[in-house]
């Protein structure tokens, strides 16, 4: 069908749960064939995500316990937004520097990632940071992370092998190495 | 600090909306420092997404309206598991045939995805499809969607030049590029 009829249109909204960091609507929306339907979803305010690369090649990754799925993982360095209106660029300086201790002088926007968009309108923007320079970090007083170092073609084998499980690491990380690639 | 000092450990969890497809909870958990905190997170069923490529190097795709985005984005094919104890493959094939009317001779499991770790439990296993023999759609009476041919090279110029935006669409195609390239 032609693509403006795709599109599904909202009659109701409804907060059904409003929380720190997930806002959850539940909102009847019409359908492309005129019926209605109920779409759940949440409103989150945004995040950045940065792959900093060293000028010997090498990856700056956390390891960070993730609650959800109850495991350590590997994963770049990232943060949500800390309001709706933040700039993403600074965002991303701000999460580097006080996750890592790392600042860039060199900055590039690599894209969009939207991790999960049936439910969700998370919007992750992707960065790739090179020209780094270390400094300390500066955690959340409840934040807890250790900081490695993996050259990136040995974090594409991971990626590819199935060892990283983090979706916007696995995207960010892929974009990186082939811009870099072909640079 | 060691890894296994990463872990936070629950308290207690309460349901603040369950439902039909996001199921939202708040937990209490002990941190590191033993302070406690709490964790929004989302329980999800599980999903499963494939990369179904013809012989000729074309990737079969979807154009389908996302609601929380508000917009129309080419995606590979997925759907959510039908219980949380569907075998994964046979999700797989299922939302391959009914939603682009393709079966595949050759099934390869390229790893898992998590789309959101730090808030949800979803886990996404990605597939790569080959051997394709096109049939008819079976689509459910309310899922409208367009299919569209994409060879991979300009989906993946597409992907680095950051025209495509899905999470999973870009982890998967540009793992089942490396794949098929490197065979």
């Amino acid at each position: 069908m032609d693509e403006k009829d795709l599109k599904e249109t909202q009659v109701s909204s409804k907060d059904v749960y409003d929380g720190s960091i997930l806002h959850v609507k539940e909102d009847i929306i019409k359908l492309p064939n005129g019926k209605e339907a109920s779409r759940e979803l949440i409103r989150h305010i945004g995040a950045v995500c940065v792959v900093p690369v060293t000028s010997d090649g090498k990856v700056i990754m956390e390891r960070q316990f993730r609650y959800p799925i109850d495991r350590v993982i590997t994963e770049i360095p990232a943060g949500k937004l800390d309001s709706y209106d933040e700039d993403r660029l600074e965002a991303a300086k701000r999460e580097l520097r006080e996750e890592t201790g790392y600042t860039a002088s060199d900055w590039r926007d690599i894209g969009l990632y939207y991790p999960a968009p049936a439910y969700s309108d998370e919007k992750i923007t992707m960065y790739l940071a090179t020209g780094l320079t270390k400094g300390s970090r500066d955690l959340d007083e409840d934040e807890f992370l250790n900081i490695i170092e993996i050259p990136i073609e040995e974090l594409v084998r991971d990626i590819v092998s199935g060892k990283i499980t983090d979706g916007k690491t696995q995207v960010a990380v892929l974009k990186a190495y082939e811009i870099i690639r072909n640079a």
